[in-house]
């Protein structure tokens, strides 16, 4: 990573940090030296190594608002929403994660915080060209959970543009790693090599972009403690279509994931990949897992699961 | 208008009822056989005509979900907003407004509500190109203030998209009218005429659209009673500069509004003027007021005022 030491001492607050990013943020953190606070409503009942756990719902304004004055962050890493799988696409749940991120980043900013970096999201861009690019690509959200993503964007870019706080957006495009829900894709394929059972895929060609999630969320923090002002995508920049995918997952299962191609359906969106040139050049941050080396660990771990499992 | 009956006797709620828009929404609306219900923070001191005023801060979330309880609104027509001058612009009450917005439409829909219009403006388009179309100019806020307006936008698009509520947004342009604030523009020229003072305009040559207050919130009421989804321009079509905007003020008010022209400055938006085809066919609104009968309208009302305080 191309900082040194900026954020050496730095109070840093944390939302989402028990999650599927989020969790990948506090050892990178703590490695920078920040005094690291972390809101969440679960109980912490997990080793704390210096992490300073604040028990509050972020739906609780007012409980936020007192917590804030207390600790009094100079840095805010919000990455908490709710993202249930097959859900948060349409979920009115949206309307409140904006209400909360808005309520959040008035109260930082009264209590004299100085930066804010949240996350974006790929969707927030229209996918009819590749790659999608910060600067250039339309912003045509096609969803609810998309359209209150590029709504944060709108009010925070303009509040930092009157020079109150800085702020950084960043736009997460496809992840996997560990603790993914295994509804979702590679935890999918994963289980269909172990079980070798046969998957379906109704668009094999389909390009997308993939970082492991440890990646995104070192990335993260290389944003915030970077000076770069406005949206970057996270994202490997590289495209890789599914049936690749599935070879790779195969690869590293030691066995095939079986595949069913299904009927050829019309793909509106073909190829969906980021420009991260911001990324590379201006937060100067490398992702430090290959396509292969993350899908092995990933693998890896999910047989780890199932073997703690019994299964 | 374009409309006929289909509001005959539907529950509307109107927030901003008060204000320089809202107050000419409540006459069109009773015209309409609605039932109309009004949420202000001001107890209704003034004769109520029959609209049912219900008296709420719209920042209490919670008061509000009671009321639209009780309340059950099949049409919500939301104008309410910070707009005091000088201020709202950069205020980080925007963000306060755009989280009470969500919620009022959060709990309008779970109330059963049928159809959201809100008050958007012509600062979420680029002004770089005129006329401004809803369909083709780029979608970038200048300010805090038209950030937060076009977050509303991209949320309650998403929204409505889903189905489960009908959606318009008017996107307002350059408004003038009895009860505007005496700091802006026309109140100053008619000052100006009134005390024979000299106004120095810096960009005499600036075009802009607009349109009388009592129009758009008759327009409000058209696009509310229409089954038009999306954003419309509320704007009369026409660019005026603001010399001939004097010169209508000065031959209303009987004498010359005394210009003194400003050293010539770098106008990066030099003309601002609406396309405003949607609002004529498909919401089949037609203005009442032209530029001249309206300014007419204003400088009278101004003189007036003046008249009662006895200056």
């Amino acid at each position: 990573m191309g900082f040194t030491d900026l954020m050496t001492g730095a109070r840093v607050l944390v939302t989402g940090a028990t999650g599927f990013v989020g969790r990948h943020t506090l050892g990178p953190l703590q490695a920078l030296g920040c005094e690291v606070h972390v809101i969440s409503r679960r109980p912490a009942n997990h080793d704390s190594r210096g992490v300073r756990y604040h028990e509050c719902d972020l739906h609780n304004h007012a409980g936020v608002a007192s917590l804030m004055g207390a600790i009094r962050p100079e840095h805010l890493l919000h990455l908490a929403w709710d993202v249930t799988p097959g859900e948060y696409i349409t979920s009115l749940e949206n309307l409140r994660w904006v209400q909360s991120t808005l309520a959040l980043a008035h109260i930082f900013v009264e209590c004299g915080g100085r930066r804010i970096v949240g996350a974006g999201t790929a969707a927030e861009y229209s996918w009819h060209k590749s790659p999608c690019d910060e600067a250039t690509t339309p912003l045509v959200p096609d969803s609810l959970y998309a359209g209150s993503k590029l709504a944060l964007w709108h009010v925070l870019d303009r509040l930092s543009a009157q020079g109150s706080v800085g702020f950084a957006w960043g736009r997460v495009f496809f992840m996997f790693g560990p603790h993914e829900a295994p509804e979702r894709l590679v935890p999918v394929m994963v289980d269909a090599a172990r079980r070798q059972q046969s998957l379906t895929l109704r668009h094999p060609t389909q390009v997308r972009d993939y970082l492991h999630a440890a990646d995104v969320g070192a990335a993260f923090v290389a944003l915030l403690a970077s000076d770069v002002q406005g949206a970057v995508n996270l994202a490997s920049g590289e495209g890789t279509d599914l049936s690749a995918l599935a070879g790779l997952v195969g690869e590293a299962a030691g066995t095939e994931v079986p595949l069913e191609l299904g009927p050829t359906l019309d793909d509106p969106h073909p190829v969906v990949v980021a420009e991260v040139t911001r990324l590379r050049e201006e937060v100067r941050f490398t992702p430090r897992f290959s396509l292969r080396s993350g899908l092995r660990d990933t693998v890896d771990w999910w047989f780890r699961q199932h073997g703690n499992a019994g299964t």
